[in-house]
């Protein structure tokens, strides 16, 4: 039988101090008091370390339109044949060893900042939807609004540890101007850390700049302050797109997760034990070039896998392999001493309906348990990532909440054994009146606010609602109840002249 | 780090051959090849088990309306006082050494006969609802014309492995005879195991005769064919009505599950620890009994715990406290050699709606992974189980059948490994044509068939409909297909002619 057990002592007050302090919004991110689920012994981790090893080896990966980065792993000692570069066993694993197994992301209101890897499990929101979807309004390309709007809500939701990065695309913004917008939306409506942009490398350094305007640039050169996405273009292929921004993020020092996105037996072979392998393989060689070029920048191990289905070719989302696949690959993030990113609430539905319930709560749960660090996509997910909802965001946020709640963990303190209570109730009695109940209920069980537990009447009563008709109600009560954070009046100026400087600049170099 | 491993070694060729199966309905239940996930250490377990034996030597247990009961207690050396009962510490337990670990359910069809206990993993029917809600004609008192279509529902659902019990209360028959007609449809409609009546001694009686009409009297002598959930009133009383059925199953050798019905915070003090002790309390007294009664007879260790509402006072369903408690309770029944049966896809949700579904999905995934053996309530539930939605029924089902799929644990073999298609493939190609694709595609990976994963153009061309209304026309299709299991005429003219005769005699009792 597998333990997963507290990994803590500490005495029972400390632990119902955090507990408190959790349940407001200041909590930055969950430190969990239970182990990851694993799926994967020793001998299975060998064979996949083995075969991960191999690909690199015989096969090699692709790293397409950057000489400089070829002329590094060269330097280096990695076999370069064209664009194609393939490496000795036991090579990559070695100049991983200085990447930090725990950081920080820093955030503007330093309250905000996370911890990255370790214990600590942070949840994120949904990442480049091009649409939106609510229930008044259906579904439609996003703007800049939503794209606020949605920065409001997560400012707000306490279970949500970040701002995110590209919550939505904003297409109503030129190209080339968006990343200005994004980030000067999640300094500004946000205090919370979020992620940098990576379409273009001149993108990247316009984020830095920004982020040192609003944290300061001696702090900005010397700690963590953005947290970006770079996919590999699976199967063994880095693009140049993503090789650039990797670039500019890994030589100032800024975090780059390398995250292999894969449908399952398209883009990897159809089986779990392949695809393993498989993104092993392109971490390894992508978290090695990091290292090249700035030892000891940060660097996360990330995954996104779905199995596609077989009928239509699509990608399927909370089915039992996805989770399966997380857990063995955090297992494997371990053994390389990387923090795990990996994804949250997916789901293939287009609507915010039962099927969205399902299978957003499988993948969450699963990543939950599997210990993922960084859990991307935890609110909004429609569409398969097509579509962010409104709705979704806001009853998505309460299952973050309440799979937070799960990792801390069962108190099995003196006060909580509640021994005292039998004895002054006894036997078909009940407990509502117990000294004991009176000390403890607020706190003793979590309780989520999209959730409908009242009686049938009063449900009727109340108008029958469906949860993603409260939670339009709820969208709107945060909307309209939002305060932006505190900033500095100089610095809110200097990031609005930057932006309009620079896309001046932008514009001027296109025309 | 927790592992949970693959059990067993055997090859791909068996593995194969048996997910196969198991994706025909003919699969009678699940083996899990994943261990199951615990969340208490030996030191915690060694504090509610302490407490248990507390609770039962210095505060005891009720035993109600049944002096037989007391006198057996008595003379096995139980401290009997009055109707309350005080164990001293170990009794229970030496006397629960007789209950066998692992006891076969016997189907009227042996095909659908279920293992209970050890790796098997059983999913089972919603219990006890007197409504039944649908899309098309919503709330309303059930009959037992819903009665038989829940169950030939249920006799076509490859993932739900039981046929239940009291699947809706059939209000439009007379209460005393309810239980003729129910096991009738069960028997008539389905051939999988089912559920004994636990309202009445001579109701307990007519199912076991019942039973014997269909499976041979010497058969039903001899062997477990019927599975009843007795529940304790807690805190630690057991009234007459129960006491009174648990005796006859014992006494027949029927298996029965203890199962203590507990609303945390008001029938238990509010805490997990707490509750925990409570719950092992009882049910080490009551499983004591069946032993005392008829050493030998199955019985189970069941758990139904919901933490109550702060604000309604309501049950709450879908909680990391549901979860917690039943990976705790698990190690518990482990403990005490005993099969471990508890709750699935619970909801308070009134309506198919995403409430429903993330709720569902929570409890199913935390009664899947905490290795529960008997899972009820895994199909139907909404209202916290005043309501069965037939809707429901068939998208809980899909969500079995994934779960199913995850504790098969994942294929690490040289073949699913698939080393030759990177090498066939390379860098920057797709394995959609890959010889291993083609060999593979159709087993591997899990594909549900209540989501919806194409484009939303697909979707929307297909009417843009929600996963309640797509579960309408399931329900329907599944309703006008369904043919009923092969039967024995005389055998199917007896048991019409046992309940004409046994209506026709409680009817004159009554008069």
């Amino acid at each position: 039988m597998a333990q997963i057990t507290s990994r803590r002592s500490g005495g029972r007050r400390e632990r119902m101090a955090a507990r408190t302090a959790r349940q407001s919004i200041a909590a930055p991110y969950t430190m969990r008091q239970i182990g990851p689920v694993s799926l994967i012994n020793e001998e299975s981790v060998a064979i996949i370390e083995r075969n991960a090893d191999r690909i690199l080896d015989k096969i090699g990966m692709d790293f397409r339109g950057d000489p400089e980065t070829l002329e590094l792993f060269r330097k280096h000692g990695a076999r370069v044949d064209g664009e194609r570069v393939r490496f000795d066993p036991g090579w990559c694993r070695d100049k991983i060893k200085t990447a930090p197994p725990v950081f920080t992301q820093n955030a503007r209101n330093r309250a905000r900042s996370i911890q990255i890897g370790g214990d600590a499990q942070v949840f994120a929101p949904s990442f480049g939807s091009p649409f939106v979807h609510d229930m008044e309004n259906g579904r439609r390309y996003a703007t800049l609004e939503d794209f606020k709007n949605i920065t409001k809500l997560h400012h707000q939701l306490g279970a949500v540890n970040h701002s995110g990065g590209v919550v939505v695309e904003p297409v109503d913004i030129p190209v080339p101007l968006r990343h200005l917008h994004m980030a000067h939306t999640h300094l500004t409506m946000n205090d919370k850390p979020f992620m940098g942009a990576v379409t273009a490398p001149e993108r990247a350094r316009d984020t830095i700049e920004m982020c040192k305007i609003a944290m300061g640039e001696d702090f900005v050169k010397n700690n963590c302050v953005l947290y970006s996405v770079v996919n590999t273009n699976a199967p063994l292929v880095m693009d140049e797109t993503m090789l650039w921004a990797l670039k500019e993020y890994a030589r100032a020092g800024q975090c780059t997760v390398v995250s292999p996105f894969v449908l399952g037996g398209a883009m990897s072979p159809v089986s779990i034990a392949a695809t393993l392998a498989q993104v092993l393989a392109e971490v390894m060689a992508s978290v090695a070039l990091i290292q090249l070029i700035r030892p000891g920048a940060p660097a996360v191990f990330g995954t996104f896998f779905s199995p596609i289905s077989l009928k239509s070719g699509a990608p399927t989302f909370g089915t039992p392999e996805g989770t399966q696949f997380q857990m063995c690959a955090k297992t494997l993030a371990d053994r390389l001493g990387l923090p795990f990113h990996s994804v949250g609430s997916l789901t293939s539905s287009k609507i915010p309906d039962a099927q969205a319930g399902y299978e957003s709560q499988a993948q969450l749960m699963g990543a939950t348990m599997a210990g993922v660090n960084f859990i991307i996509h935890a609110t909004g997910c429609l569409e398969g990532l097509l579509t962010t909802g409104y709705e979704k965001i806001v009853m998505d946020a309460d299952r973050c909440a309440a799979m937070q709640r799960f990792t801390q963990g069962i108190d099995f303190s003196e006060a909580a054994q509640a021994m005292d209570a039998f004895f002054e109730i006894g036997p078909g009695g009940h407990f509502l009146g117990a000294q004991h109940t009176h000390d403890n209920f607020e706190t003793a069980f979590w309780m989520g606010n999209m959730s409908h537990d009242g009686t049938f009447e009063q449900w009727t009563a109340e108008g029958g609602l469906w949860q993603h008709q409260r939670a339009t109600d709820r969208v709107k009560q945060l909307l309209d109840g939002y305060e932006p954070p505190e900033m500095d009046l100089a610095i809110r100026e200097a990031l609005d002249e930057f932006i309009i400087r620079r896309s001046r600049e932008i514009e001027g170099e296109k025309t």
